[in-house]
């Protein structure tokens, strides 16, 4: 593996802007980072939504241009990944073609045709004295980003926080180093070309765990962090963070088959809700399906999903099936993200909500029924980010929901739940504007 | 000092309905409380509006009814407050009389008169696909707060809490341990006789610094965190916790006389924000003078907060002003809480905006002033919860923003920034119905 970031060699903190030895401390190159970024967020929290979306359209326009050169670079990352054994899957997702690039320049787009959430009024009015209030939303400031492989997630991340007014320090994966750094350089110059500050896009070291909690123990120099990746990575950041932070993307979502279901419908939704992606957050990872059904829908739904080379982590009575594997303790808590899915008949639909409440994750869950009581009492119960009643799960995503484009789906329930878009990225400021008020003593 | 809560002796760690011995692990005990918690809050999460408010009244009442019984706790706290030699600021916080208890009544009262958050829909409408959608408020679920000497918050954050459909663990000061259990008896009481579950408020162990940081590591067990108390306090939260946390109350506030400013309004929005309550952190604690008119307003502003008694740190300007003492670097940054102010003179608001982002807190920030570009751009540059053209920082205050009683002021940017009402106290939930919808493949 090649590349500038190796120990004992120079390494480029910003883009390739300054170059330092790595004798340097690390953590002074990511608190030296989130201070550029201040400064850029200072000026950025100032910028109009006209000077944002011209960024935005020249960060599209220097993408498609200088595709050649992003692909150049990611060679050298995929030629690498080839190298260190990395799995077809990695590399598939690694990959950046002049199609893929047209695809996070047309995201750019999008974002610029979306409302920019800073400076609306969120509520307001004039209070009995008569002074004015008004509670806007205004960018977090310094917004830090934890994640792995796929490195269009480095141009979303930066055109999200872009428009929503936040400096946006990027701390990708060593896997992508190459592409983050090449993509990282060409929006920065985009930015200078538009006379906003390089340094709202900022890519820190990758090749040492350190930097993350560097980042995520930076306070008061960083504003928000969002971890996205597996479990390990979201653990481990909301373990050490001492910086405000947001869980994200642990999907263990359910499908649950009332009673009153159409098994119909309730075949395609599981269907879907399992097979239509498998390696994202809001895939189905196991079924629940009430007894009064089980006779006809267990041995139905085992083969549609046999069918589409689902296997199949059954209780008791899915694993009479043909085909059916017996479920052991962990598969009721697993995230599969592949063509598995757990399955268990439950006694009522109390049963099925002391479940999901036990191994769910609060990302996505649904019932399929033709039952009004029964789907009330499921949406009123179920505590997750998004609960559905006779629909996929696969639907939970911001462009879905009509947010426009997403930085992540949020699994806590502080800030943000569920799909995050600009509106998100957001904090907000109390203004209040008087005549020379003053409060009388109590 | 007395007490059920010695080491070696029995204690009460709900409100003295199970009495078990310190032998036991605290940590068993805060998460035993914070799953009976979790239990109550599935229950609460179900109750009406007119279940909650009838709670309230009952609570209202109760507290009326049992308030000799309660001054009687509050009496030991007093004496063993005295005997360990607390100041008379400390044990005048402590003292509940009849008309303190009346008053925490009357604040339940109010909650109840307030609407209930739960179940307002944020946003909402139809997909093109046809799914119905709405962001709906949902309860936090287990919030804990921990808080100092004041025995009335116990009743405010219970309150609150349950308004809000959440269970409260609370954990207040050692200080205030008899008043608190025999307040958290009442109330527990007061919700088994309206068939509400007991444990929607608990009391946690307070002699033990350690419990503070059992609760705040229950992840999963504990929804959120709120500090209310000094900076210590909420740093060491915030360095511990792994359960997401707010942080409230410091507020180093600082007004601003710009050059544009009426002398006679900024004088009296000077000596409102500093001397109308000291200790509390909506006060002022920091002056800012324009140098265009320091000539004129430095003596004159000098000689108003001396005739209150206010101590001056001020810079070279300031200090040539009888009596004003020379301010340390220190004093920039100092929460003084007491008749002490920082002042100093700026070259331009360029250079006040600037002192505030090195030196402020986030919380409250006001500029004086007549010209509109300058009440603009302080507006849009300083990074605080509130912002203040012409009126004093005493209003950043919950009841005076027109949202109830709150439950603290938060000064972090991330879910709620400034006074925090009930609505601050709600997560949201997508809930999607639909007829059948699956997702296309991409």
């Amino acid at each position: 593996m090649g590349g500038a970031c190796h120990p004992g060699l120079t390494i480029p903190i910003a883009a390739g802007r300054k170059l330092c030895s790595v004798t340097d401390d690390l953590r002074d190159q990511v608190h030296a980072a989130a201070r550029r970024a201040r400064v850029a967020a200072d000026e950025l929290v100032l910028a109009t939504r006209e000077r944002k979306d011209a960024a935005l359209h020249e960060m599209a326009a220097a993408l498609r241009q200088r595709a050649p050169e992003i692909i150049e670079a990611n060679q050298k990352d995929l030629e690498a990944g080839k190298a260190a054994g990395l799995p077809e899957g990695i590399l598939d997702r690694l990959a950046l073609t002049e199609a893929r690039i047209e695809g996070v320049a047309q995201g750019l787009e999008t974002v610029a045709g979306q409302a920019d959430p800073v400076g609306e009024v969120i509520r307001g009015g004039i209070l009995p004295n008569g002074l004015e209030l008004k509670q806007v939303r205004v960018p977090m400031g310094v917004v830090g980003m934890v994640y792995e492989a796929r490195p269009n997630v480095t141009v979303d991340a930066a055109g999200l926080a872009l428009k929503s007014g936040n400096a946006a320090l990027l701390r990708g994966s060593s896997t992508a180093e190459h592409s983050n750094t090449t993509l990282v350089a060409v929006l920065r110059d985009a930015l200078e070309s538009v006379n906003l500050p390089a340094d709202c896009v900022q890519l820190l070291p990758c090749h040492d765990r350190a930097s993350v909690t560097h980042l995520i123990t930076a306070r008061g120099l960083v504003d928000l962090v969002i971890p996205r990746g597996g479990a390990g990575l979201i653990n481990a950041v909301v373990e050490q963070a001492t910086v405000p932070t947001i869980e994200t993307g642990v999907g263990n979502c359910h499908v649950y088959v009332d009673a009153h279901a159409d098994l119909d419908m309730a075949e395609a939704i599981v269907l879907n809700a399992k097979t239509r992606r498998t390696s994202v957050c809001n895939a189905a990872e196991s079924l629940l399906v009430h007894k009064d059904v089980a006779k006809e829908f267990v041995p139905r739904v085992t083969k549609a999903l046999q069918q589409e080379s689902v296997t199949i982590h059954g209780d008791e009575q899915f694993a009479q099936q043909d085909g059916v594997l017996k479920a052991n303790d962990d598969d009721w808590g697993t995230e599969y993200l592949s063509l598995d899915i757990s399955a268990k008949v439950v006694g009522s639909l109390d049963e099925a909500v002391k479940h999901i409440a036990t191994y769910g994750s609060g990302h996505s869950e649904a019932i399929v029924t033709n039952d009004v009581a029964a789907a009330r009492k499921f949406t009123a119960r179920v505590d997750a980010a998004a609960v559905f009643v006779n629909a996929s799960t696969a639907f939970t995503d911001g462009a879905e929901f009509g947010m426009g484009a997403e930085i992540g789906i949020s699994t806590q329930k502080l800030h943000a739940r569920g799909p995050m878009g600009l509106s998100e990225l957001t904090s907000s400021k109390w203004v209040v504007w008087g005549e020379g008020h003053t409060r009388p003593k109590a």
